[in-house]
């Protein structure tokens, strides 16, 4: 049986420039005072769901056990789209059902799902526009004061997802794609260390991201090339990256997400 | 009598790129280390009295009461303007007094206002140009902890207040203004659900915000009209705010803050 | 012997946007849950040491007693420079061994360094680009925890430094440097304000930053001249600034850090 830690992470695409953040850790802590909240990010692109669903897998797995992670990136919010609670084995998620929990839940395995209903857990006056801080808030926090996530409301078998494209290989090819680009300008790609396979720390290898090509050395670390020099290296996620040395591959790669990714092994 | 809830807000215009936010937040945790810190904004727009005014009266409600409020919107800083606290009857608010307190503090009514005075207080070392971290940020670490109000200073009969203007009606149509712009570009007028009036979600009402006139429907959320659609919505403050679905109605009206705004019924 | 605080500050050069800063938060969350996590700032340029370790050495002193500042502006991260922890006479710094924490340690004293070795208190699989995450944020939750610094590796009896330029003096002008220039422009000299002397509070002084000449008042405060009018200020760092009351003197005078000043007394 998992139990809340005590933990609550927020990440939303709210920006930090308005009071949104602020009024849903108020709400929070007006009714869990003995939370610790932890931002992971506010500057999700703005209504991008897939790119909420990467950060948050990405980061999901270095939080505690009990951890609640609170995301709003909810362009449907107020209309039909479900509210719902996740329980992965090691966490729960509190969100919109569009699919951008999913990522980092269904990377530790889905135990219950539930939609939110239980007016009794939300704000008493209800806004169609901020159910982030009328209803999410309010739960993430009863969730944390030990609340059981089954009188939330009813349980259901299915919820949105989103997946990312897997790499194909073909021949001596690997094709993969863009799937993240960070604000180093590292360019993430959906290539995990072990369908790379072994290839030699230091030899070169042919890429060809978009539309440019280049025989790039696999390297342990950014430093290993010289300042402005572009290199592959396995990011921290343990998915191959096209990266510049204290420079920025996407500028100069032009690289942008979903672009097709080519590896000649 | 109000006593605090060992949650200290903060609200400033600093940004989160130097260290002033670190300097104070060190210096609350000196005096007072159980407190619990929340980030309201930092990205107040530099020395926008008004607008600071603005956020913290909507993220204000949403605090646990006997929360601290810590303001520092303050171009004044070092001068003659008076450092206050006020005591509303939910919080307390800390800042200078510009007026950057008294939108929210009034909003839940002032019980108590005082002039910071009393040296104990602060910072053995005082800087002129950053009282946030010399007096502010000591003053309200000191009320987390149990101080009372009255020891800070002398109590004052008046403080500076800032007012929002009221929205008119003449005839069949109401005139208000725009009184904030968010992040997402929702254009926030001053004209609250009550003083619409029932108009029917879905029927489509004619506005003007600044120079550009529409016929736009008034809709329980964002996502009741197409992506990249206007539309009208009272947002999460209560207030009538003119939105684009998944767009900006800032940049679709070119609307800024101040601009006149009619709304025909 | 200096005892931990049970506050762990944070200052990177990651950004916000990403799942970097929540990564880090999470381990040390998972290893030390009553920890007390503070942002100094996430928005140091990217790579730029020298910029961190000012910032650092701006903060660090109005932290409490026993504090870990946890830095990492590391354009270095898994090449061969060492890891370590400094041990100052207030407070502990970790990060990487490239003079970013020096400053900062360096003003309280150094007591002890150590070169972080020991494998049992970082993360069990390391990445070679994201030591923040898998070696500093482990070993700073340890230190918050009670654990000696003695157990992470062996004392070395060097680290990199940092030093800032100092002022000089030749005849009746003092020649310094922009060491900073903060978010609202104001630029920051490296002339400390015993260095300056005893200038009348009023007078005006002949100061010369990069190309650009003037005669401006050295003032208490920003406000004490009209807005959009330049000052010189004693700031809240102790340093002497070149300012412009509600403007940017970084505009005005067009400067950038390291550029030559010339004070004429």
């Amino acid at each position: 049986m998992l139990r809340a830690s005590g933990v609550i992470s927020l990440l939303t695409d709210f920006g930090v420039g308005d009071a949104y953040v602020g009024e849903m850790k108020g709400v929070i802590l007006s009714i869990c005072p003995t939370v610790t909240l932890v931002d992971i990010s506010h500057s999700v692109l703005r209504h991008d769901v897939l790119q909420g669903a990467f950060v948050l897998s990405q980061a999901a797995p270095y939080f505690p056990e009990g951890s609640i992670h609170l995301v709003v990136v909810d362009p449907g919010v107020g209309t039909a789209r479900k509210k719902i609670v996740l329980q992965g084995r090691r966490c729960f998620y509190v969100g919109p059902d569009n699919g951008v929990l999913s990522l980092a839940a269904e990377r530790e395995g889905v135990v219950r799902a539930v939609e939110i209903r239980n007016e009794e857990f939300m704000l008493p006056r209800l806004s169609g526009t901020f159910e982030g801080r009328d209803v999410f808030a309010p739960v993430a926090a009863h969730l944390a004061g030990g609340v059981d996530i089954g009188v939330l409301g009813p349980d259901i078998s299915n919820f949105e997802r989103i997946s990312l494209a897997k790499p194909e290989k073909r021949g001596d090819v690997l094709f993969g794609e863009v799937v993240y680009i960070d604000g180093f300008g590292n360019v993430v790609t959906n290539i995990a260390e072990g369908v790379l396979g072994p290839v030699g720390s230091g030899s070169s290898v042919r890429v060809r991201v978009g539309a440019v090509s280049a025989m790039l050395p696999l390297c342990g670390a950014y430093g290993f090339v010289a300042a402005g020099s572009p290199l592959l290296v396995i990011g921290s996620s343990g998915l191959l990256e096209v990266a510049v040395n204290m420079g920025s591959a996407e500028k100069l790669f032009g690289a942008k997400v979903g672009d097709r990714v080519e590896v000649t092994l």
